[in-house]
Formats: C-alpha cells, structure tokens, sequence
C-alpha cells in the first residue's frame, strides 16, 4: 500500500497529506505489530505443545496461509466477543432452542457431535447445556487458536486479549476509527471439561462412540450438528452419509447454514437446496416438518453474517436452511 | 464439472440419478448454448463494425475474459430486464429524481456526463428526461454489448433475447428450475438518439464540452452522474478532480455508489468514506446538506445489490452512499 501510494503525483500527494492518509498507513503497521502479538503467542503455545524448538517467525508462511489467520482473527470475534454476540445469538439460537427442550436429566447421558467446530464456541455452548460434546476441527488455523484460548496459561481472564480484525482490509470502512478498532475477546472464558472434548481430525474419520448405559446397545451419537459446514465438503453425499452412520437409529442432525461449495470444481456435486434435501431424504433421514409456527424444530430461512464486521458499507447476507432430521 | 463428479463411487452415483444430478449437468450444457447464441451474436456484430473478417469463435479467451462475459450477462438482468426493475428502482430512483426536479425547459440546453455507463440504462433513462447525455465506458465487453443492444438489426423489439445468467455458478441456488432460468431483454428497445452519445474511451481522458448556448460562454458539464464507480479508480484523487474539472462553475455531481477498491495494491488509495468526503471537500465540492426528510438531495445511505440473483440464498447488500456536490 505504501508502494502504491508513493507513486501517486506531488499536488496529490499534499491532498493525502491534508486529508490524514500518511498517518493512516502508519496506523496499519501499528495494526499489524498489535495483531502479532497475539498471533505470535498462537504459534509459541503451538511450538512448545509440538516440542518444535524453531522460531515461529522464522517459518516460511504464503498469501493463503496469511488470509487463513485473518479468518482466524474474524472467528475469534464471531465466537468470542461481545461484538459477536449479535451475530451469534441469529445461528446459534435455532440449534440451542432444539438442545434446551431436551429434559436435564437426559442430557447427562446425551452425546453430541459438532464437526466443522471452529474456535468452539457453538461446542462450549452444547457443553454448558450439560451435553457431553465432542468438537471436530480439522484445520490447525482453527485449533491452534482454540487451544491458545482455552488455556488457562495463555487466557487467563476475559478480555486478555485485543486484535484489530478488520483492518486488514479498507473498502467498505466507514472511518480509519471504525477500521482500525480493537476487539477485546473472550468475552466468557472457556476450559475444555470432562463435556467437552476437541478432537483434531477429518470428520470423515471421526469414529463411532461406544453405547451408553441408557441407550440398549445402540452405539452413535444422540445429535450431530452441523452450522456452516455441509457445504464445505469435497463430496456432500460423503458428508451427509457420515452424519447418517455416526447417529444412533433416532438420533438428531441439527443442520443451519449456506450452499457455497467449494470453488475451482473441487467440489463433485454442487447441489441446489432442493437437491440437498432429495439427497437427505435418499440417505435414510426424516425431516421433522415441526408443527406450530414457533415450534424450535421447523424447517425455515434463517437470515445471517458470517464473521462480518457490522460497521462495514457491505455485507453478505445469508439465507441459510435449517432443519432438523432423524435418523 | 462431469469430470469432477465422475470420480465418485458407484453407489453415490446412483443416489446421484436418482436425485437427477447427471440430468442437471447435461441442461447445463444445454445453458452454455443457449447463452452462446446471445454472446455470438455480440461479437459477429462487433466483427462487422470492425471490419474483421476473423470468425469470433476462433479468438483465445482466457478465464477473466469469460468472467467478464458473464458479468456483462448479469448486466443484461440489471439494465435491461423486467426482473431487474427492483435493483434499478433502489439506485436510479435517487439521481433521477434530483434531475426531475430542473424544469424540462432547462434540461434541452443541458449536459449529462454518465462516466462507467456499462450497458446503458442510467444514461439512456437520463436522455429520456429531455437531457443531452453522454454515456462514457471503456469496456468492450460492455460497450459492444449495449451496441448489441441499442443495434435495430440486432435487437428489434422488446424480448428480442433470452440468457440463463445465472447458471454459472451452482452455489447458493433453491432449485435447479431457479438456477437455469431464461431471463428475457431488453423490456423496453433503446436507440441512441441526438440526446444519447457513447463514448468509448478512458473517463480520465474525456474532453470537456464547447460552452452551449445559455451558459454565458462557461465550458462544463451541467451534471456528472456517477453511479457505483468511483471506488472502480485505481487513483481516485484523480477521478474526484477529473469529475471537477469537467463541470462548469455550479455544475453538480450526483454520486451512488459503495467502496470497493481493485485489489491486489493496484488502488493507490483505498479511502474510507470519511475520507473521502474530505478529498471532496478538499478538492473544492460543496456537499449538499438537503433540507427535510424527503429533500432528493440530502447526504443517505442506500441499502441495495448489484447484478444479484434476487432468487439465491446468498446477497451482497451494499450500504451505498448516495450524495449531491456542487462545484
């Protein structure tokens, strides 16, 4: 950006200097030293859990790995802040509403599957409903930042940490306040527990639990819930299949997001929503139609962001599905 | 696509038939040649005007070249189409409605500058107040697309076309039927006329008009509309003073428009609105601070899409800002 803007004309150059933005691109390298500090912290406790002796910042990172840690960045927002918490309260509400009607005594037993889990915010949730929840999460962008924030060395208290998230990006800001503004996180201060566990694989391998006491000799899980996941697989017939086998016969998928799949033709089927629930339906579930207007289990529209900066001019609008099925 | 989907295995692919997927993948083939008698037609008749004796389907396109097709496909919907009657409502409404407020005496004698015109609408709405416009544009793919369409040979009468243009891109799509529907154009047939003038060349480079007749021997524009284009400026300090310069003492700029900058470092400055309202003020426009709520001319944010399928699951939905500036 520097090298860009050295290159504009010398007049135009004083009407940069008048308006402020000199000190606004001195402003993002002081952006991006803040952010560092976190990051870096991630990739100490990384080094030190893997016995690496390296340097973090000697290793070698390209342009996808960096807009990965900027996704990062946005997720801890969107999971861990209070400025998330609007966000939040549209995606996760229609999953918990489902989860809360459950009676307290069963949840004990309940087992709840959350692959595509992130930073573990939804996961921390089903586990404070006293649901035993295991979180899956493939990507180390996520759990790297996950376990920098459920440990109690790295996160001690709310709010130990503070990252300027959007100012990596400068269209659609309304000011350089609005961009360069710092999000203190977590807002609550999240611990791994004997209901919540992360495990750190492809959901494709992700194994069957053993049976519980109460449930006769039927292994699988009582819930899967998938939020903004589905339509990040490679093949979604995969994806829907392995949410079918990891159920226990009338157990629950839970399921709200999007159909963006994967760009480039990665992706070997790009359904229509349409198509989605034929598939659905073909794989053995039953989608619960639900019955009053304001029954939590209805298949509806859901309106929502997605790790969005609620200051911006722009944004991505979501109507994403949800529903719930039985196997 | 087929390619991508044949390497499943054999029984996703019979649950593939059976949810009618390999029939979807053949009507689209079916779409790239629906689609291929419109944009054929494009460049035969861009190959007669040239005098090129070359058969169009012999030219190497690459993949950004294919992706501006498609947006000038999209552009078609937006400008042209009776399903885009309710994005051009939101945008053109508010710069139409400043320009019907000068009395139609006065707009015989007066000049219109629509820089970024793309396929037309605006400036060819404009013209049909009665105002002498000039639509500037400097994309071939849009410049001999409105050709296309403004051509009598090409283009004889409302719905003389249908495109599926959004077929393209399978993500975010209810149903297959959505997904590759024929959208007919243009709803109502323009011609270019003594009061509507393209020119097909750099904004940056255009001359500014011989004084007219009541203007007291002042040289200028009478009003530079600009509609979502200014964040297209690699240098936008530039474009603001280009504006300035090419209207007269008291000409007036009407703007609408988000702030998305190139990417990739290629903007010199990437403002945020703040910003760039200083630079607009700095560079000598007075904003127009409107009267009462429903003054056309006060400073307002505009919610609305661009080029969207108002059908998909997903929408961009810009904060645009829309303002009145007075030289």
């Amino acid at each position: 950006m520097e090298h860009s803007y050295s290159s504009i004309r010398r007049s135009q150059k004083q009407l940069g200097f008048r308006i402020g933005y000199p000190a606004k691109l001195k402003r993002f390298g002081q952006t991006i030293t803040q952010n560092a500090i976190t990051t870096t912290a991630i990739a100490t406790l990384a080094a030190q859990e893997f016995g690496l002796e390296e340097n973090p910042s000697s290793i070698d990172v390209n342009h996808a790995d960096l807009a990965r840690v900027r996704e990062a960045l946005k997720h801890f927002v969107r999971d861990w802040s209070e400025e998330g918490a609007g966000e939040r309260e549209k995606i996760f509400q229609p999953i918990l509403r489902v989860l809360e009607q459950i009676p307290l005594s069963a949840r004990e037993e309940a087992r709840v599957l959350v692959p595509g889990s992130g930073l573990g915010r939804l996961a921390w949730e089903i586990s404070q409903l006293g649901y035993n929840t295991r979180a899956v999460e493939y990507s180390y962008f996520m759990t790297l930042a996950m376990r920098f924030l459920f440990s109690p060395t790295s996160t001690p208290n709310t709010n130990s940490h503070n990252i300027q998230p959007f100012a990596h990006w400068f269209s659609h800001q309304r000011s350089n306040d609005s961009l360069f503004r710092s999000i203190p996180f977590p807002d609550v201060v999240p611990r791994f527990s004997s209901k919540l566990e992360l495990i750190e694989d492809d959901f494709l391998k992700t194994a069957t639990p053993y049976p519980s006491k109460d449930q006769a000799g039927q292994s699988g899980y009582d819930f899967v819930v998938t939020l903004f996941f589905i339509d990040t697989s490679i093949n979604v017939f995969s994806t829907i299949e392995k949410i079918y086998s990891l159920l226990r016969p009338g157990g629950t998928w839970i399921n709200l997001g999007p159909l963006l799949w994967p760009g480039g033709a990665q992706a070997k089927v790009e359904l229509s929503l349409e198509e989605v629930m034929l598939a659905v339906k073909d794989i053995g579930f039953v989608i619960d139609q639900g019955g009053s207007a304001d029954d939590s289990r209805r298949p509806r529209t859901i309106e929502c962001e997605y790790a969005h900066d609620q200051n911006a001019m722009m944004h991505w609008v979501y109507h994403a599905k949800f529903w719930v099925a039985t196997k």
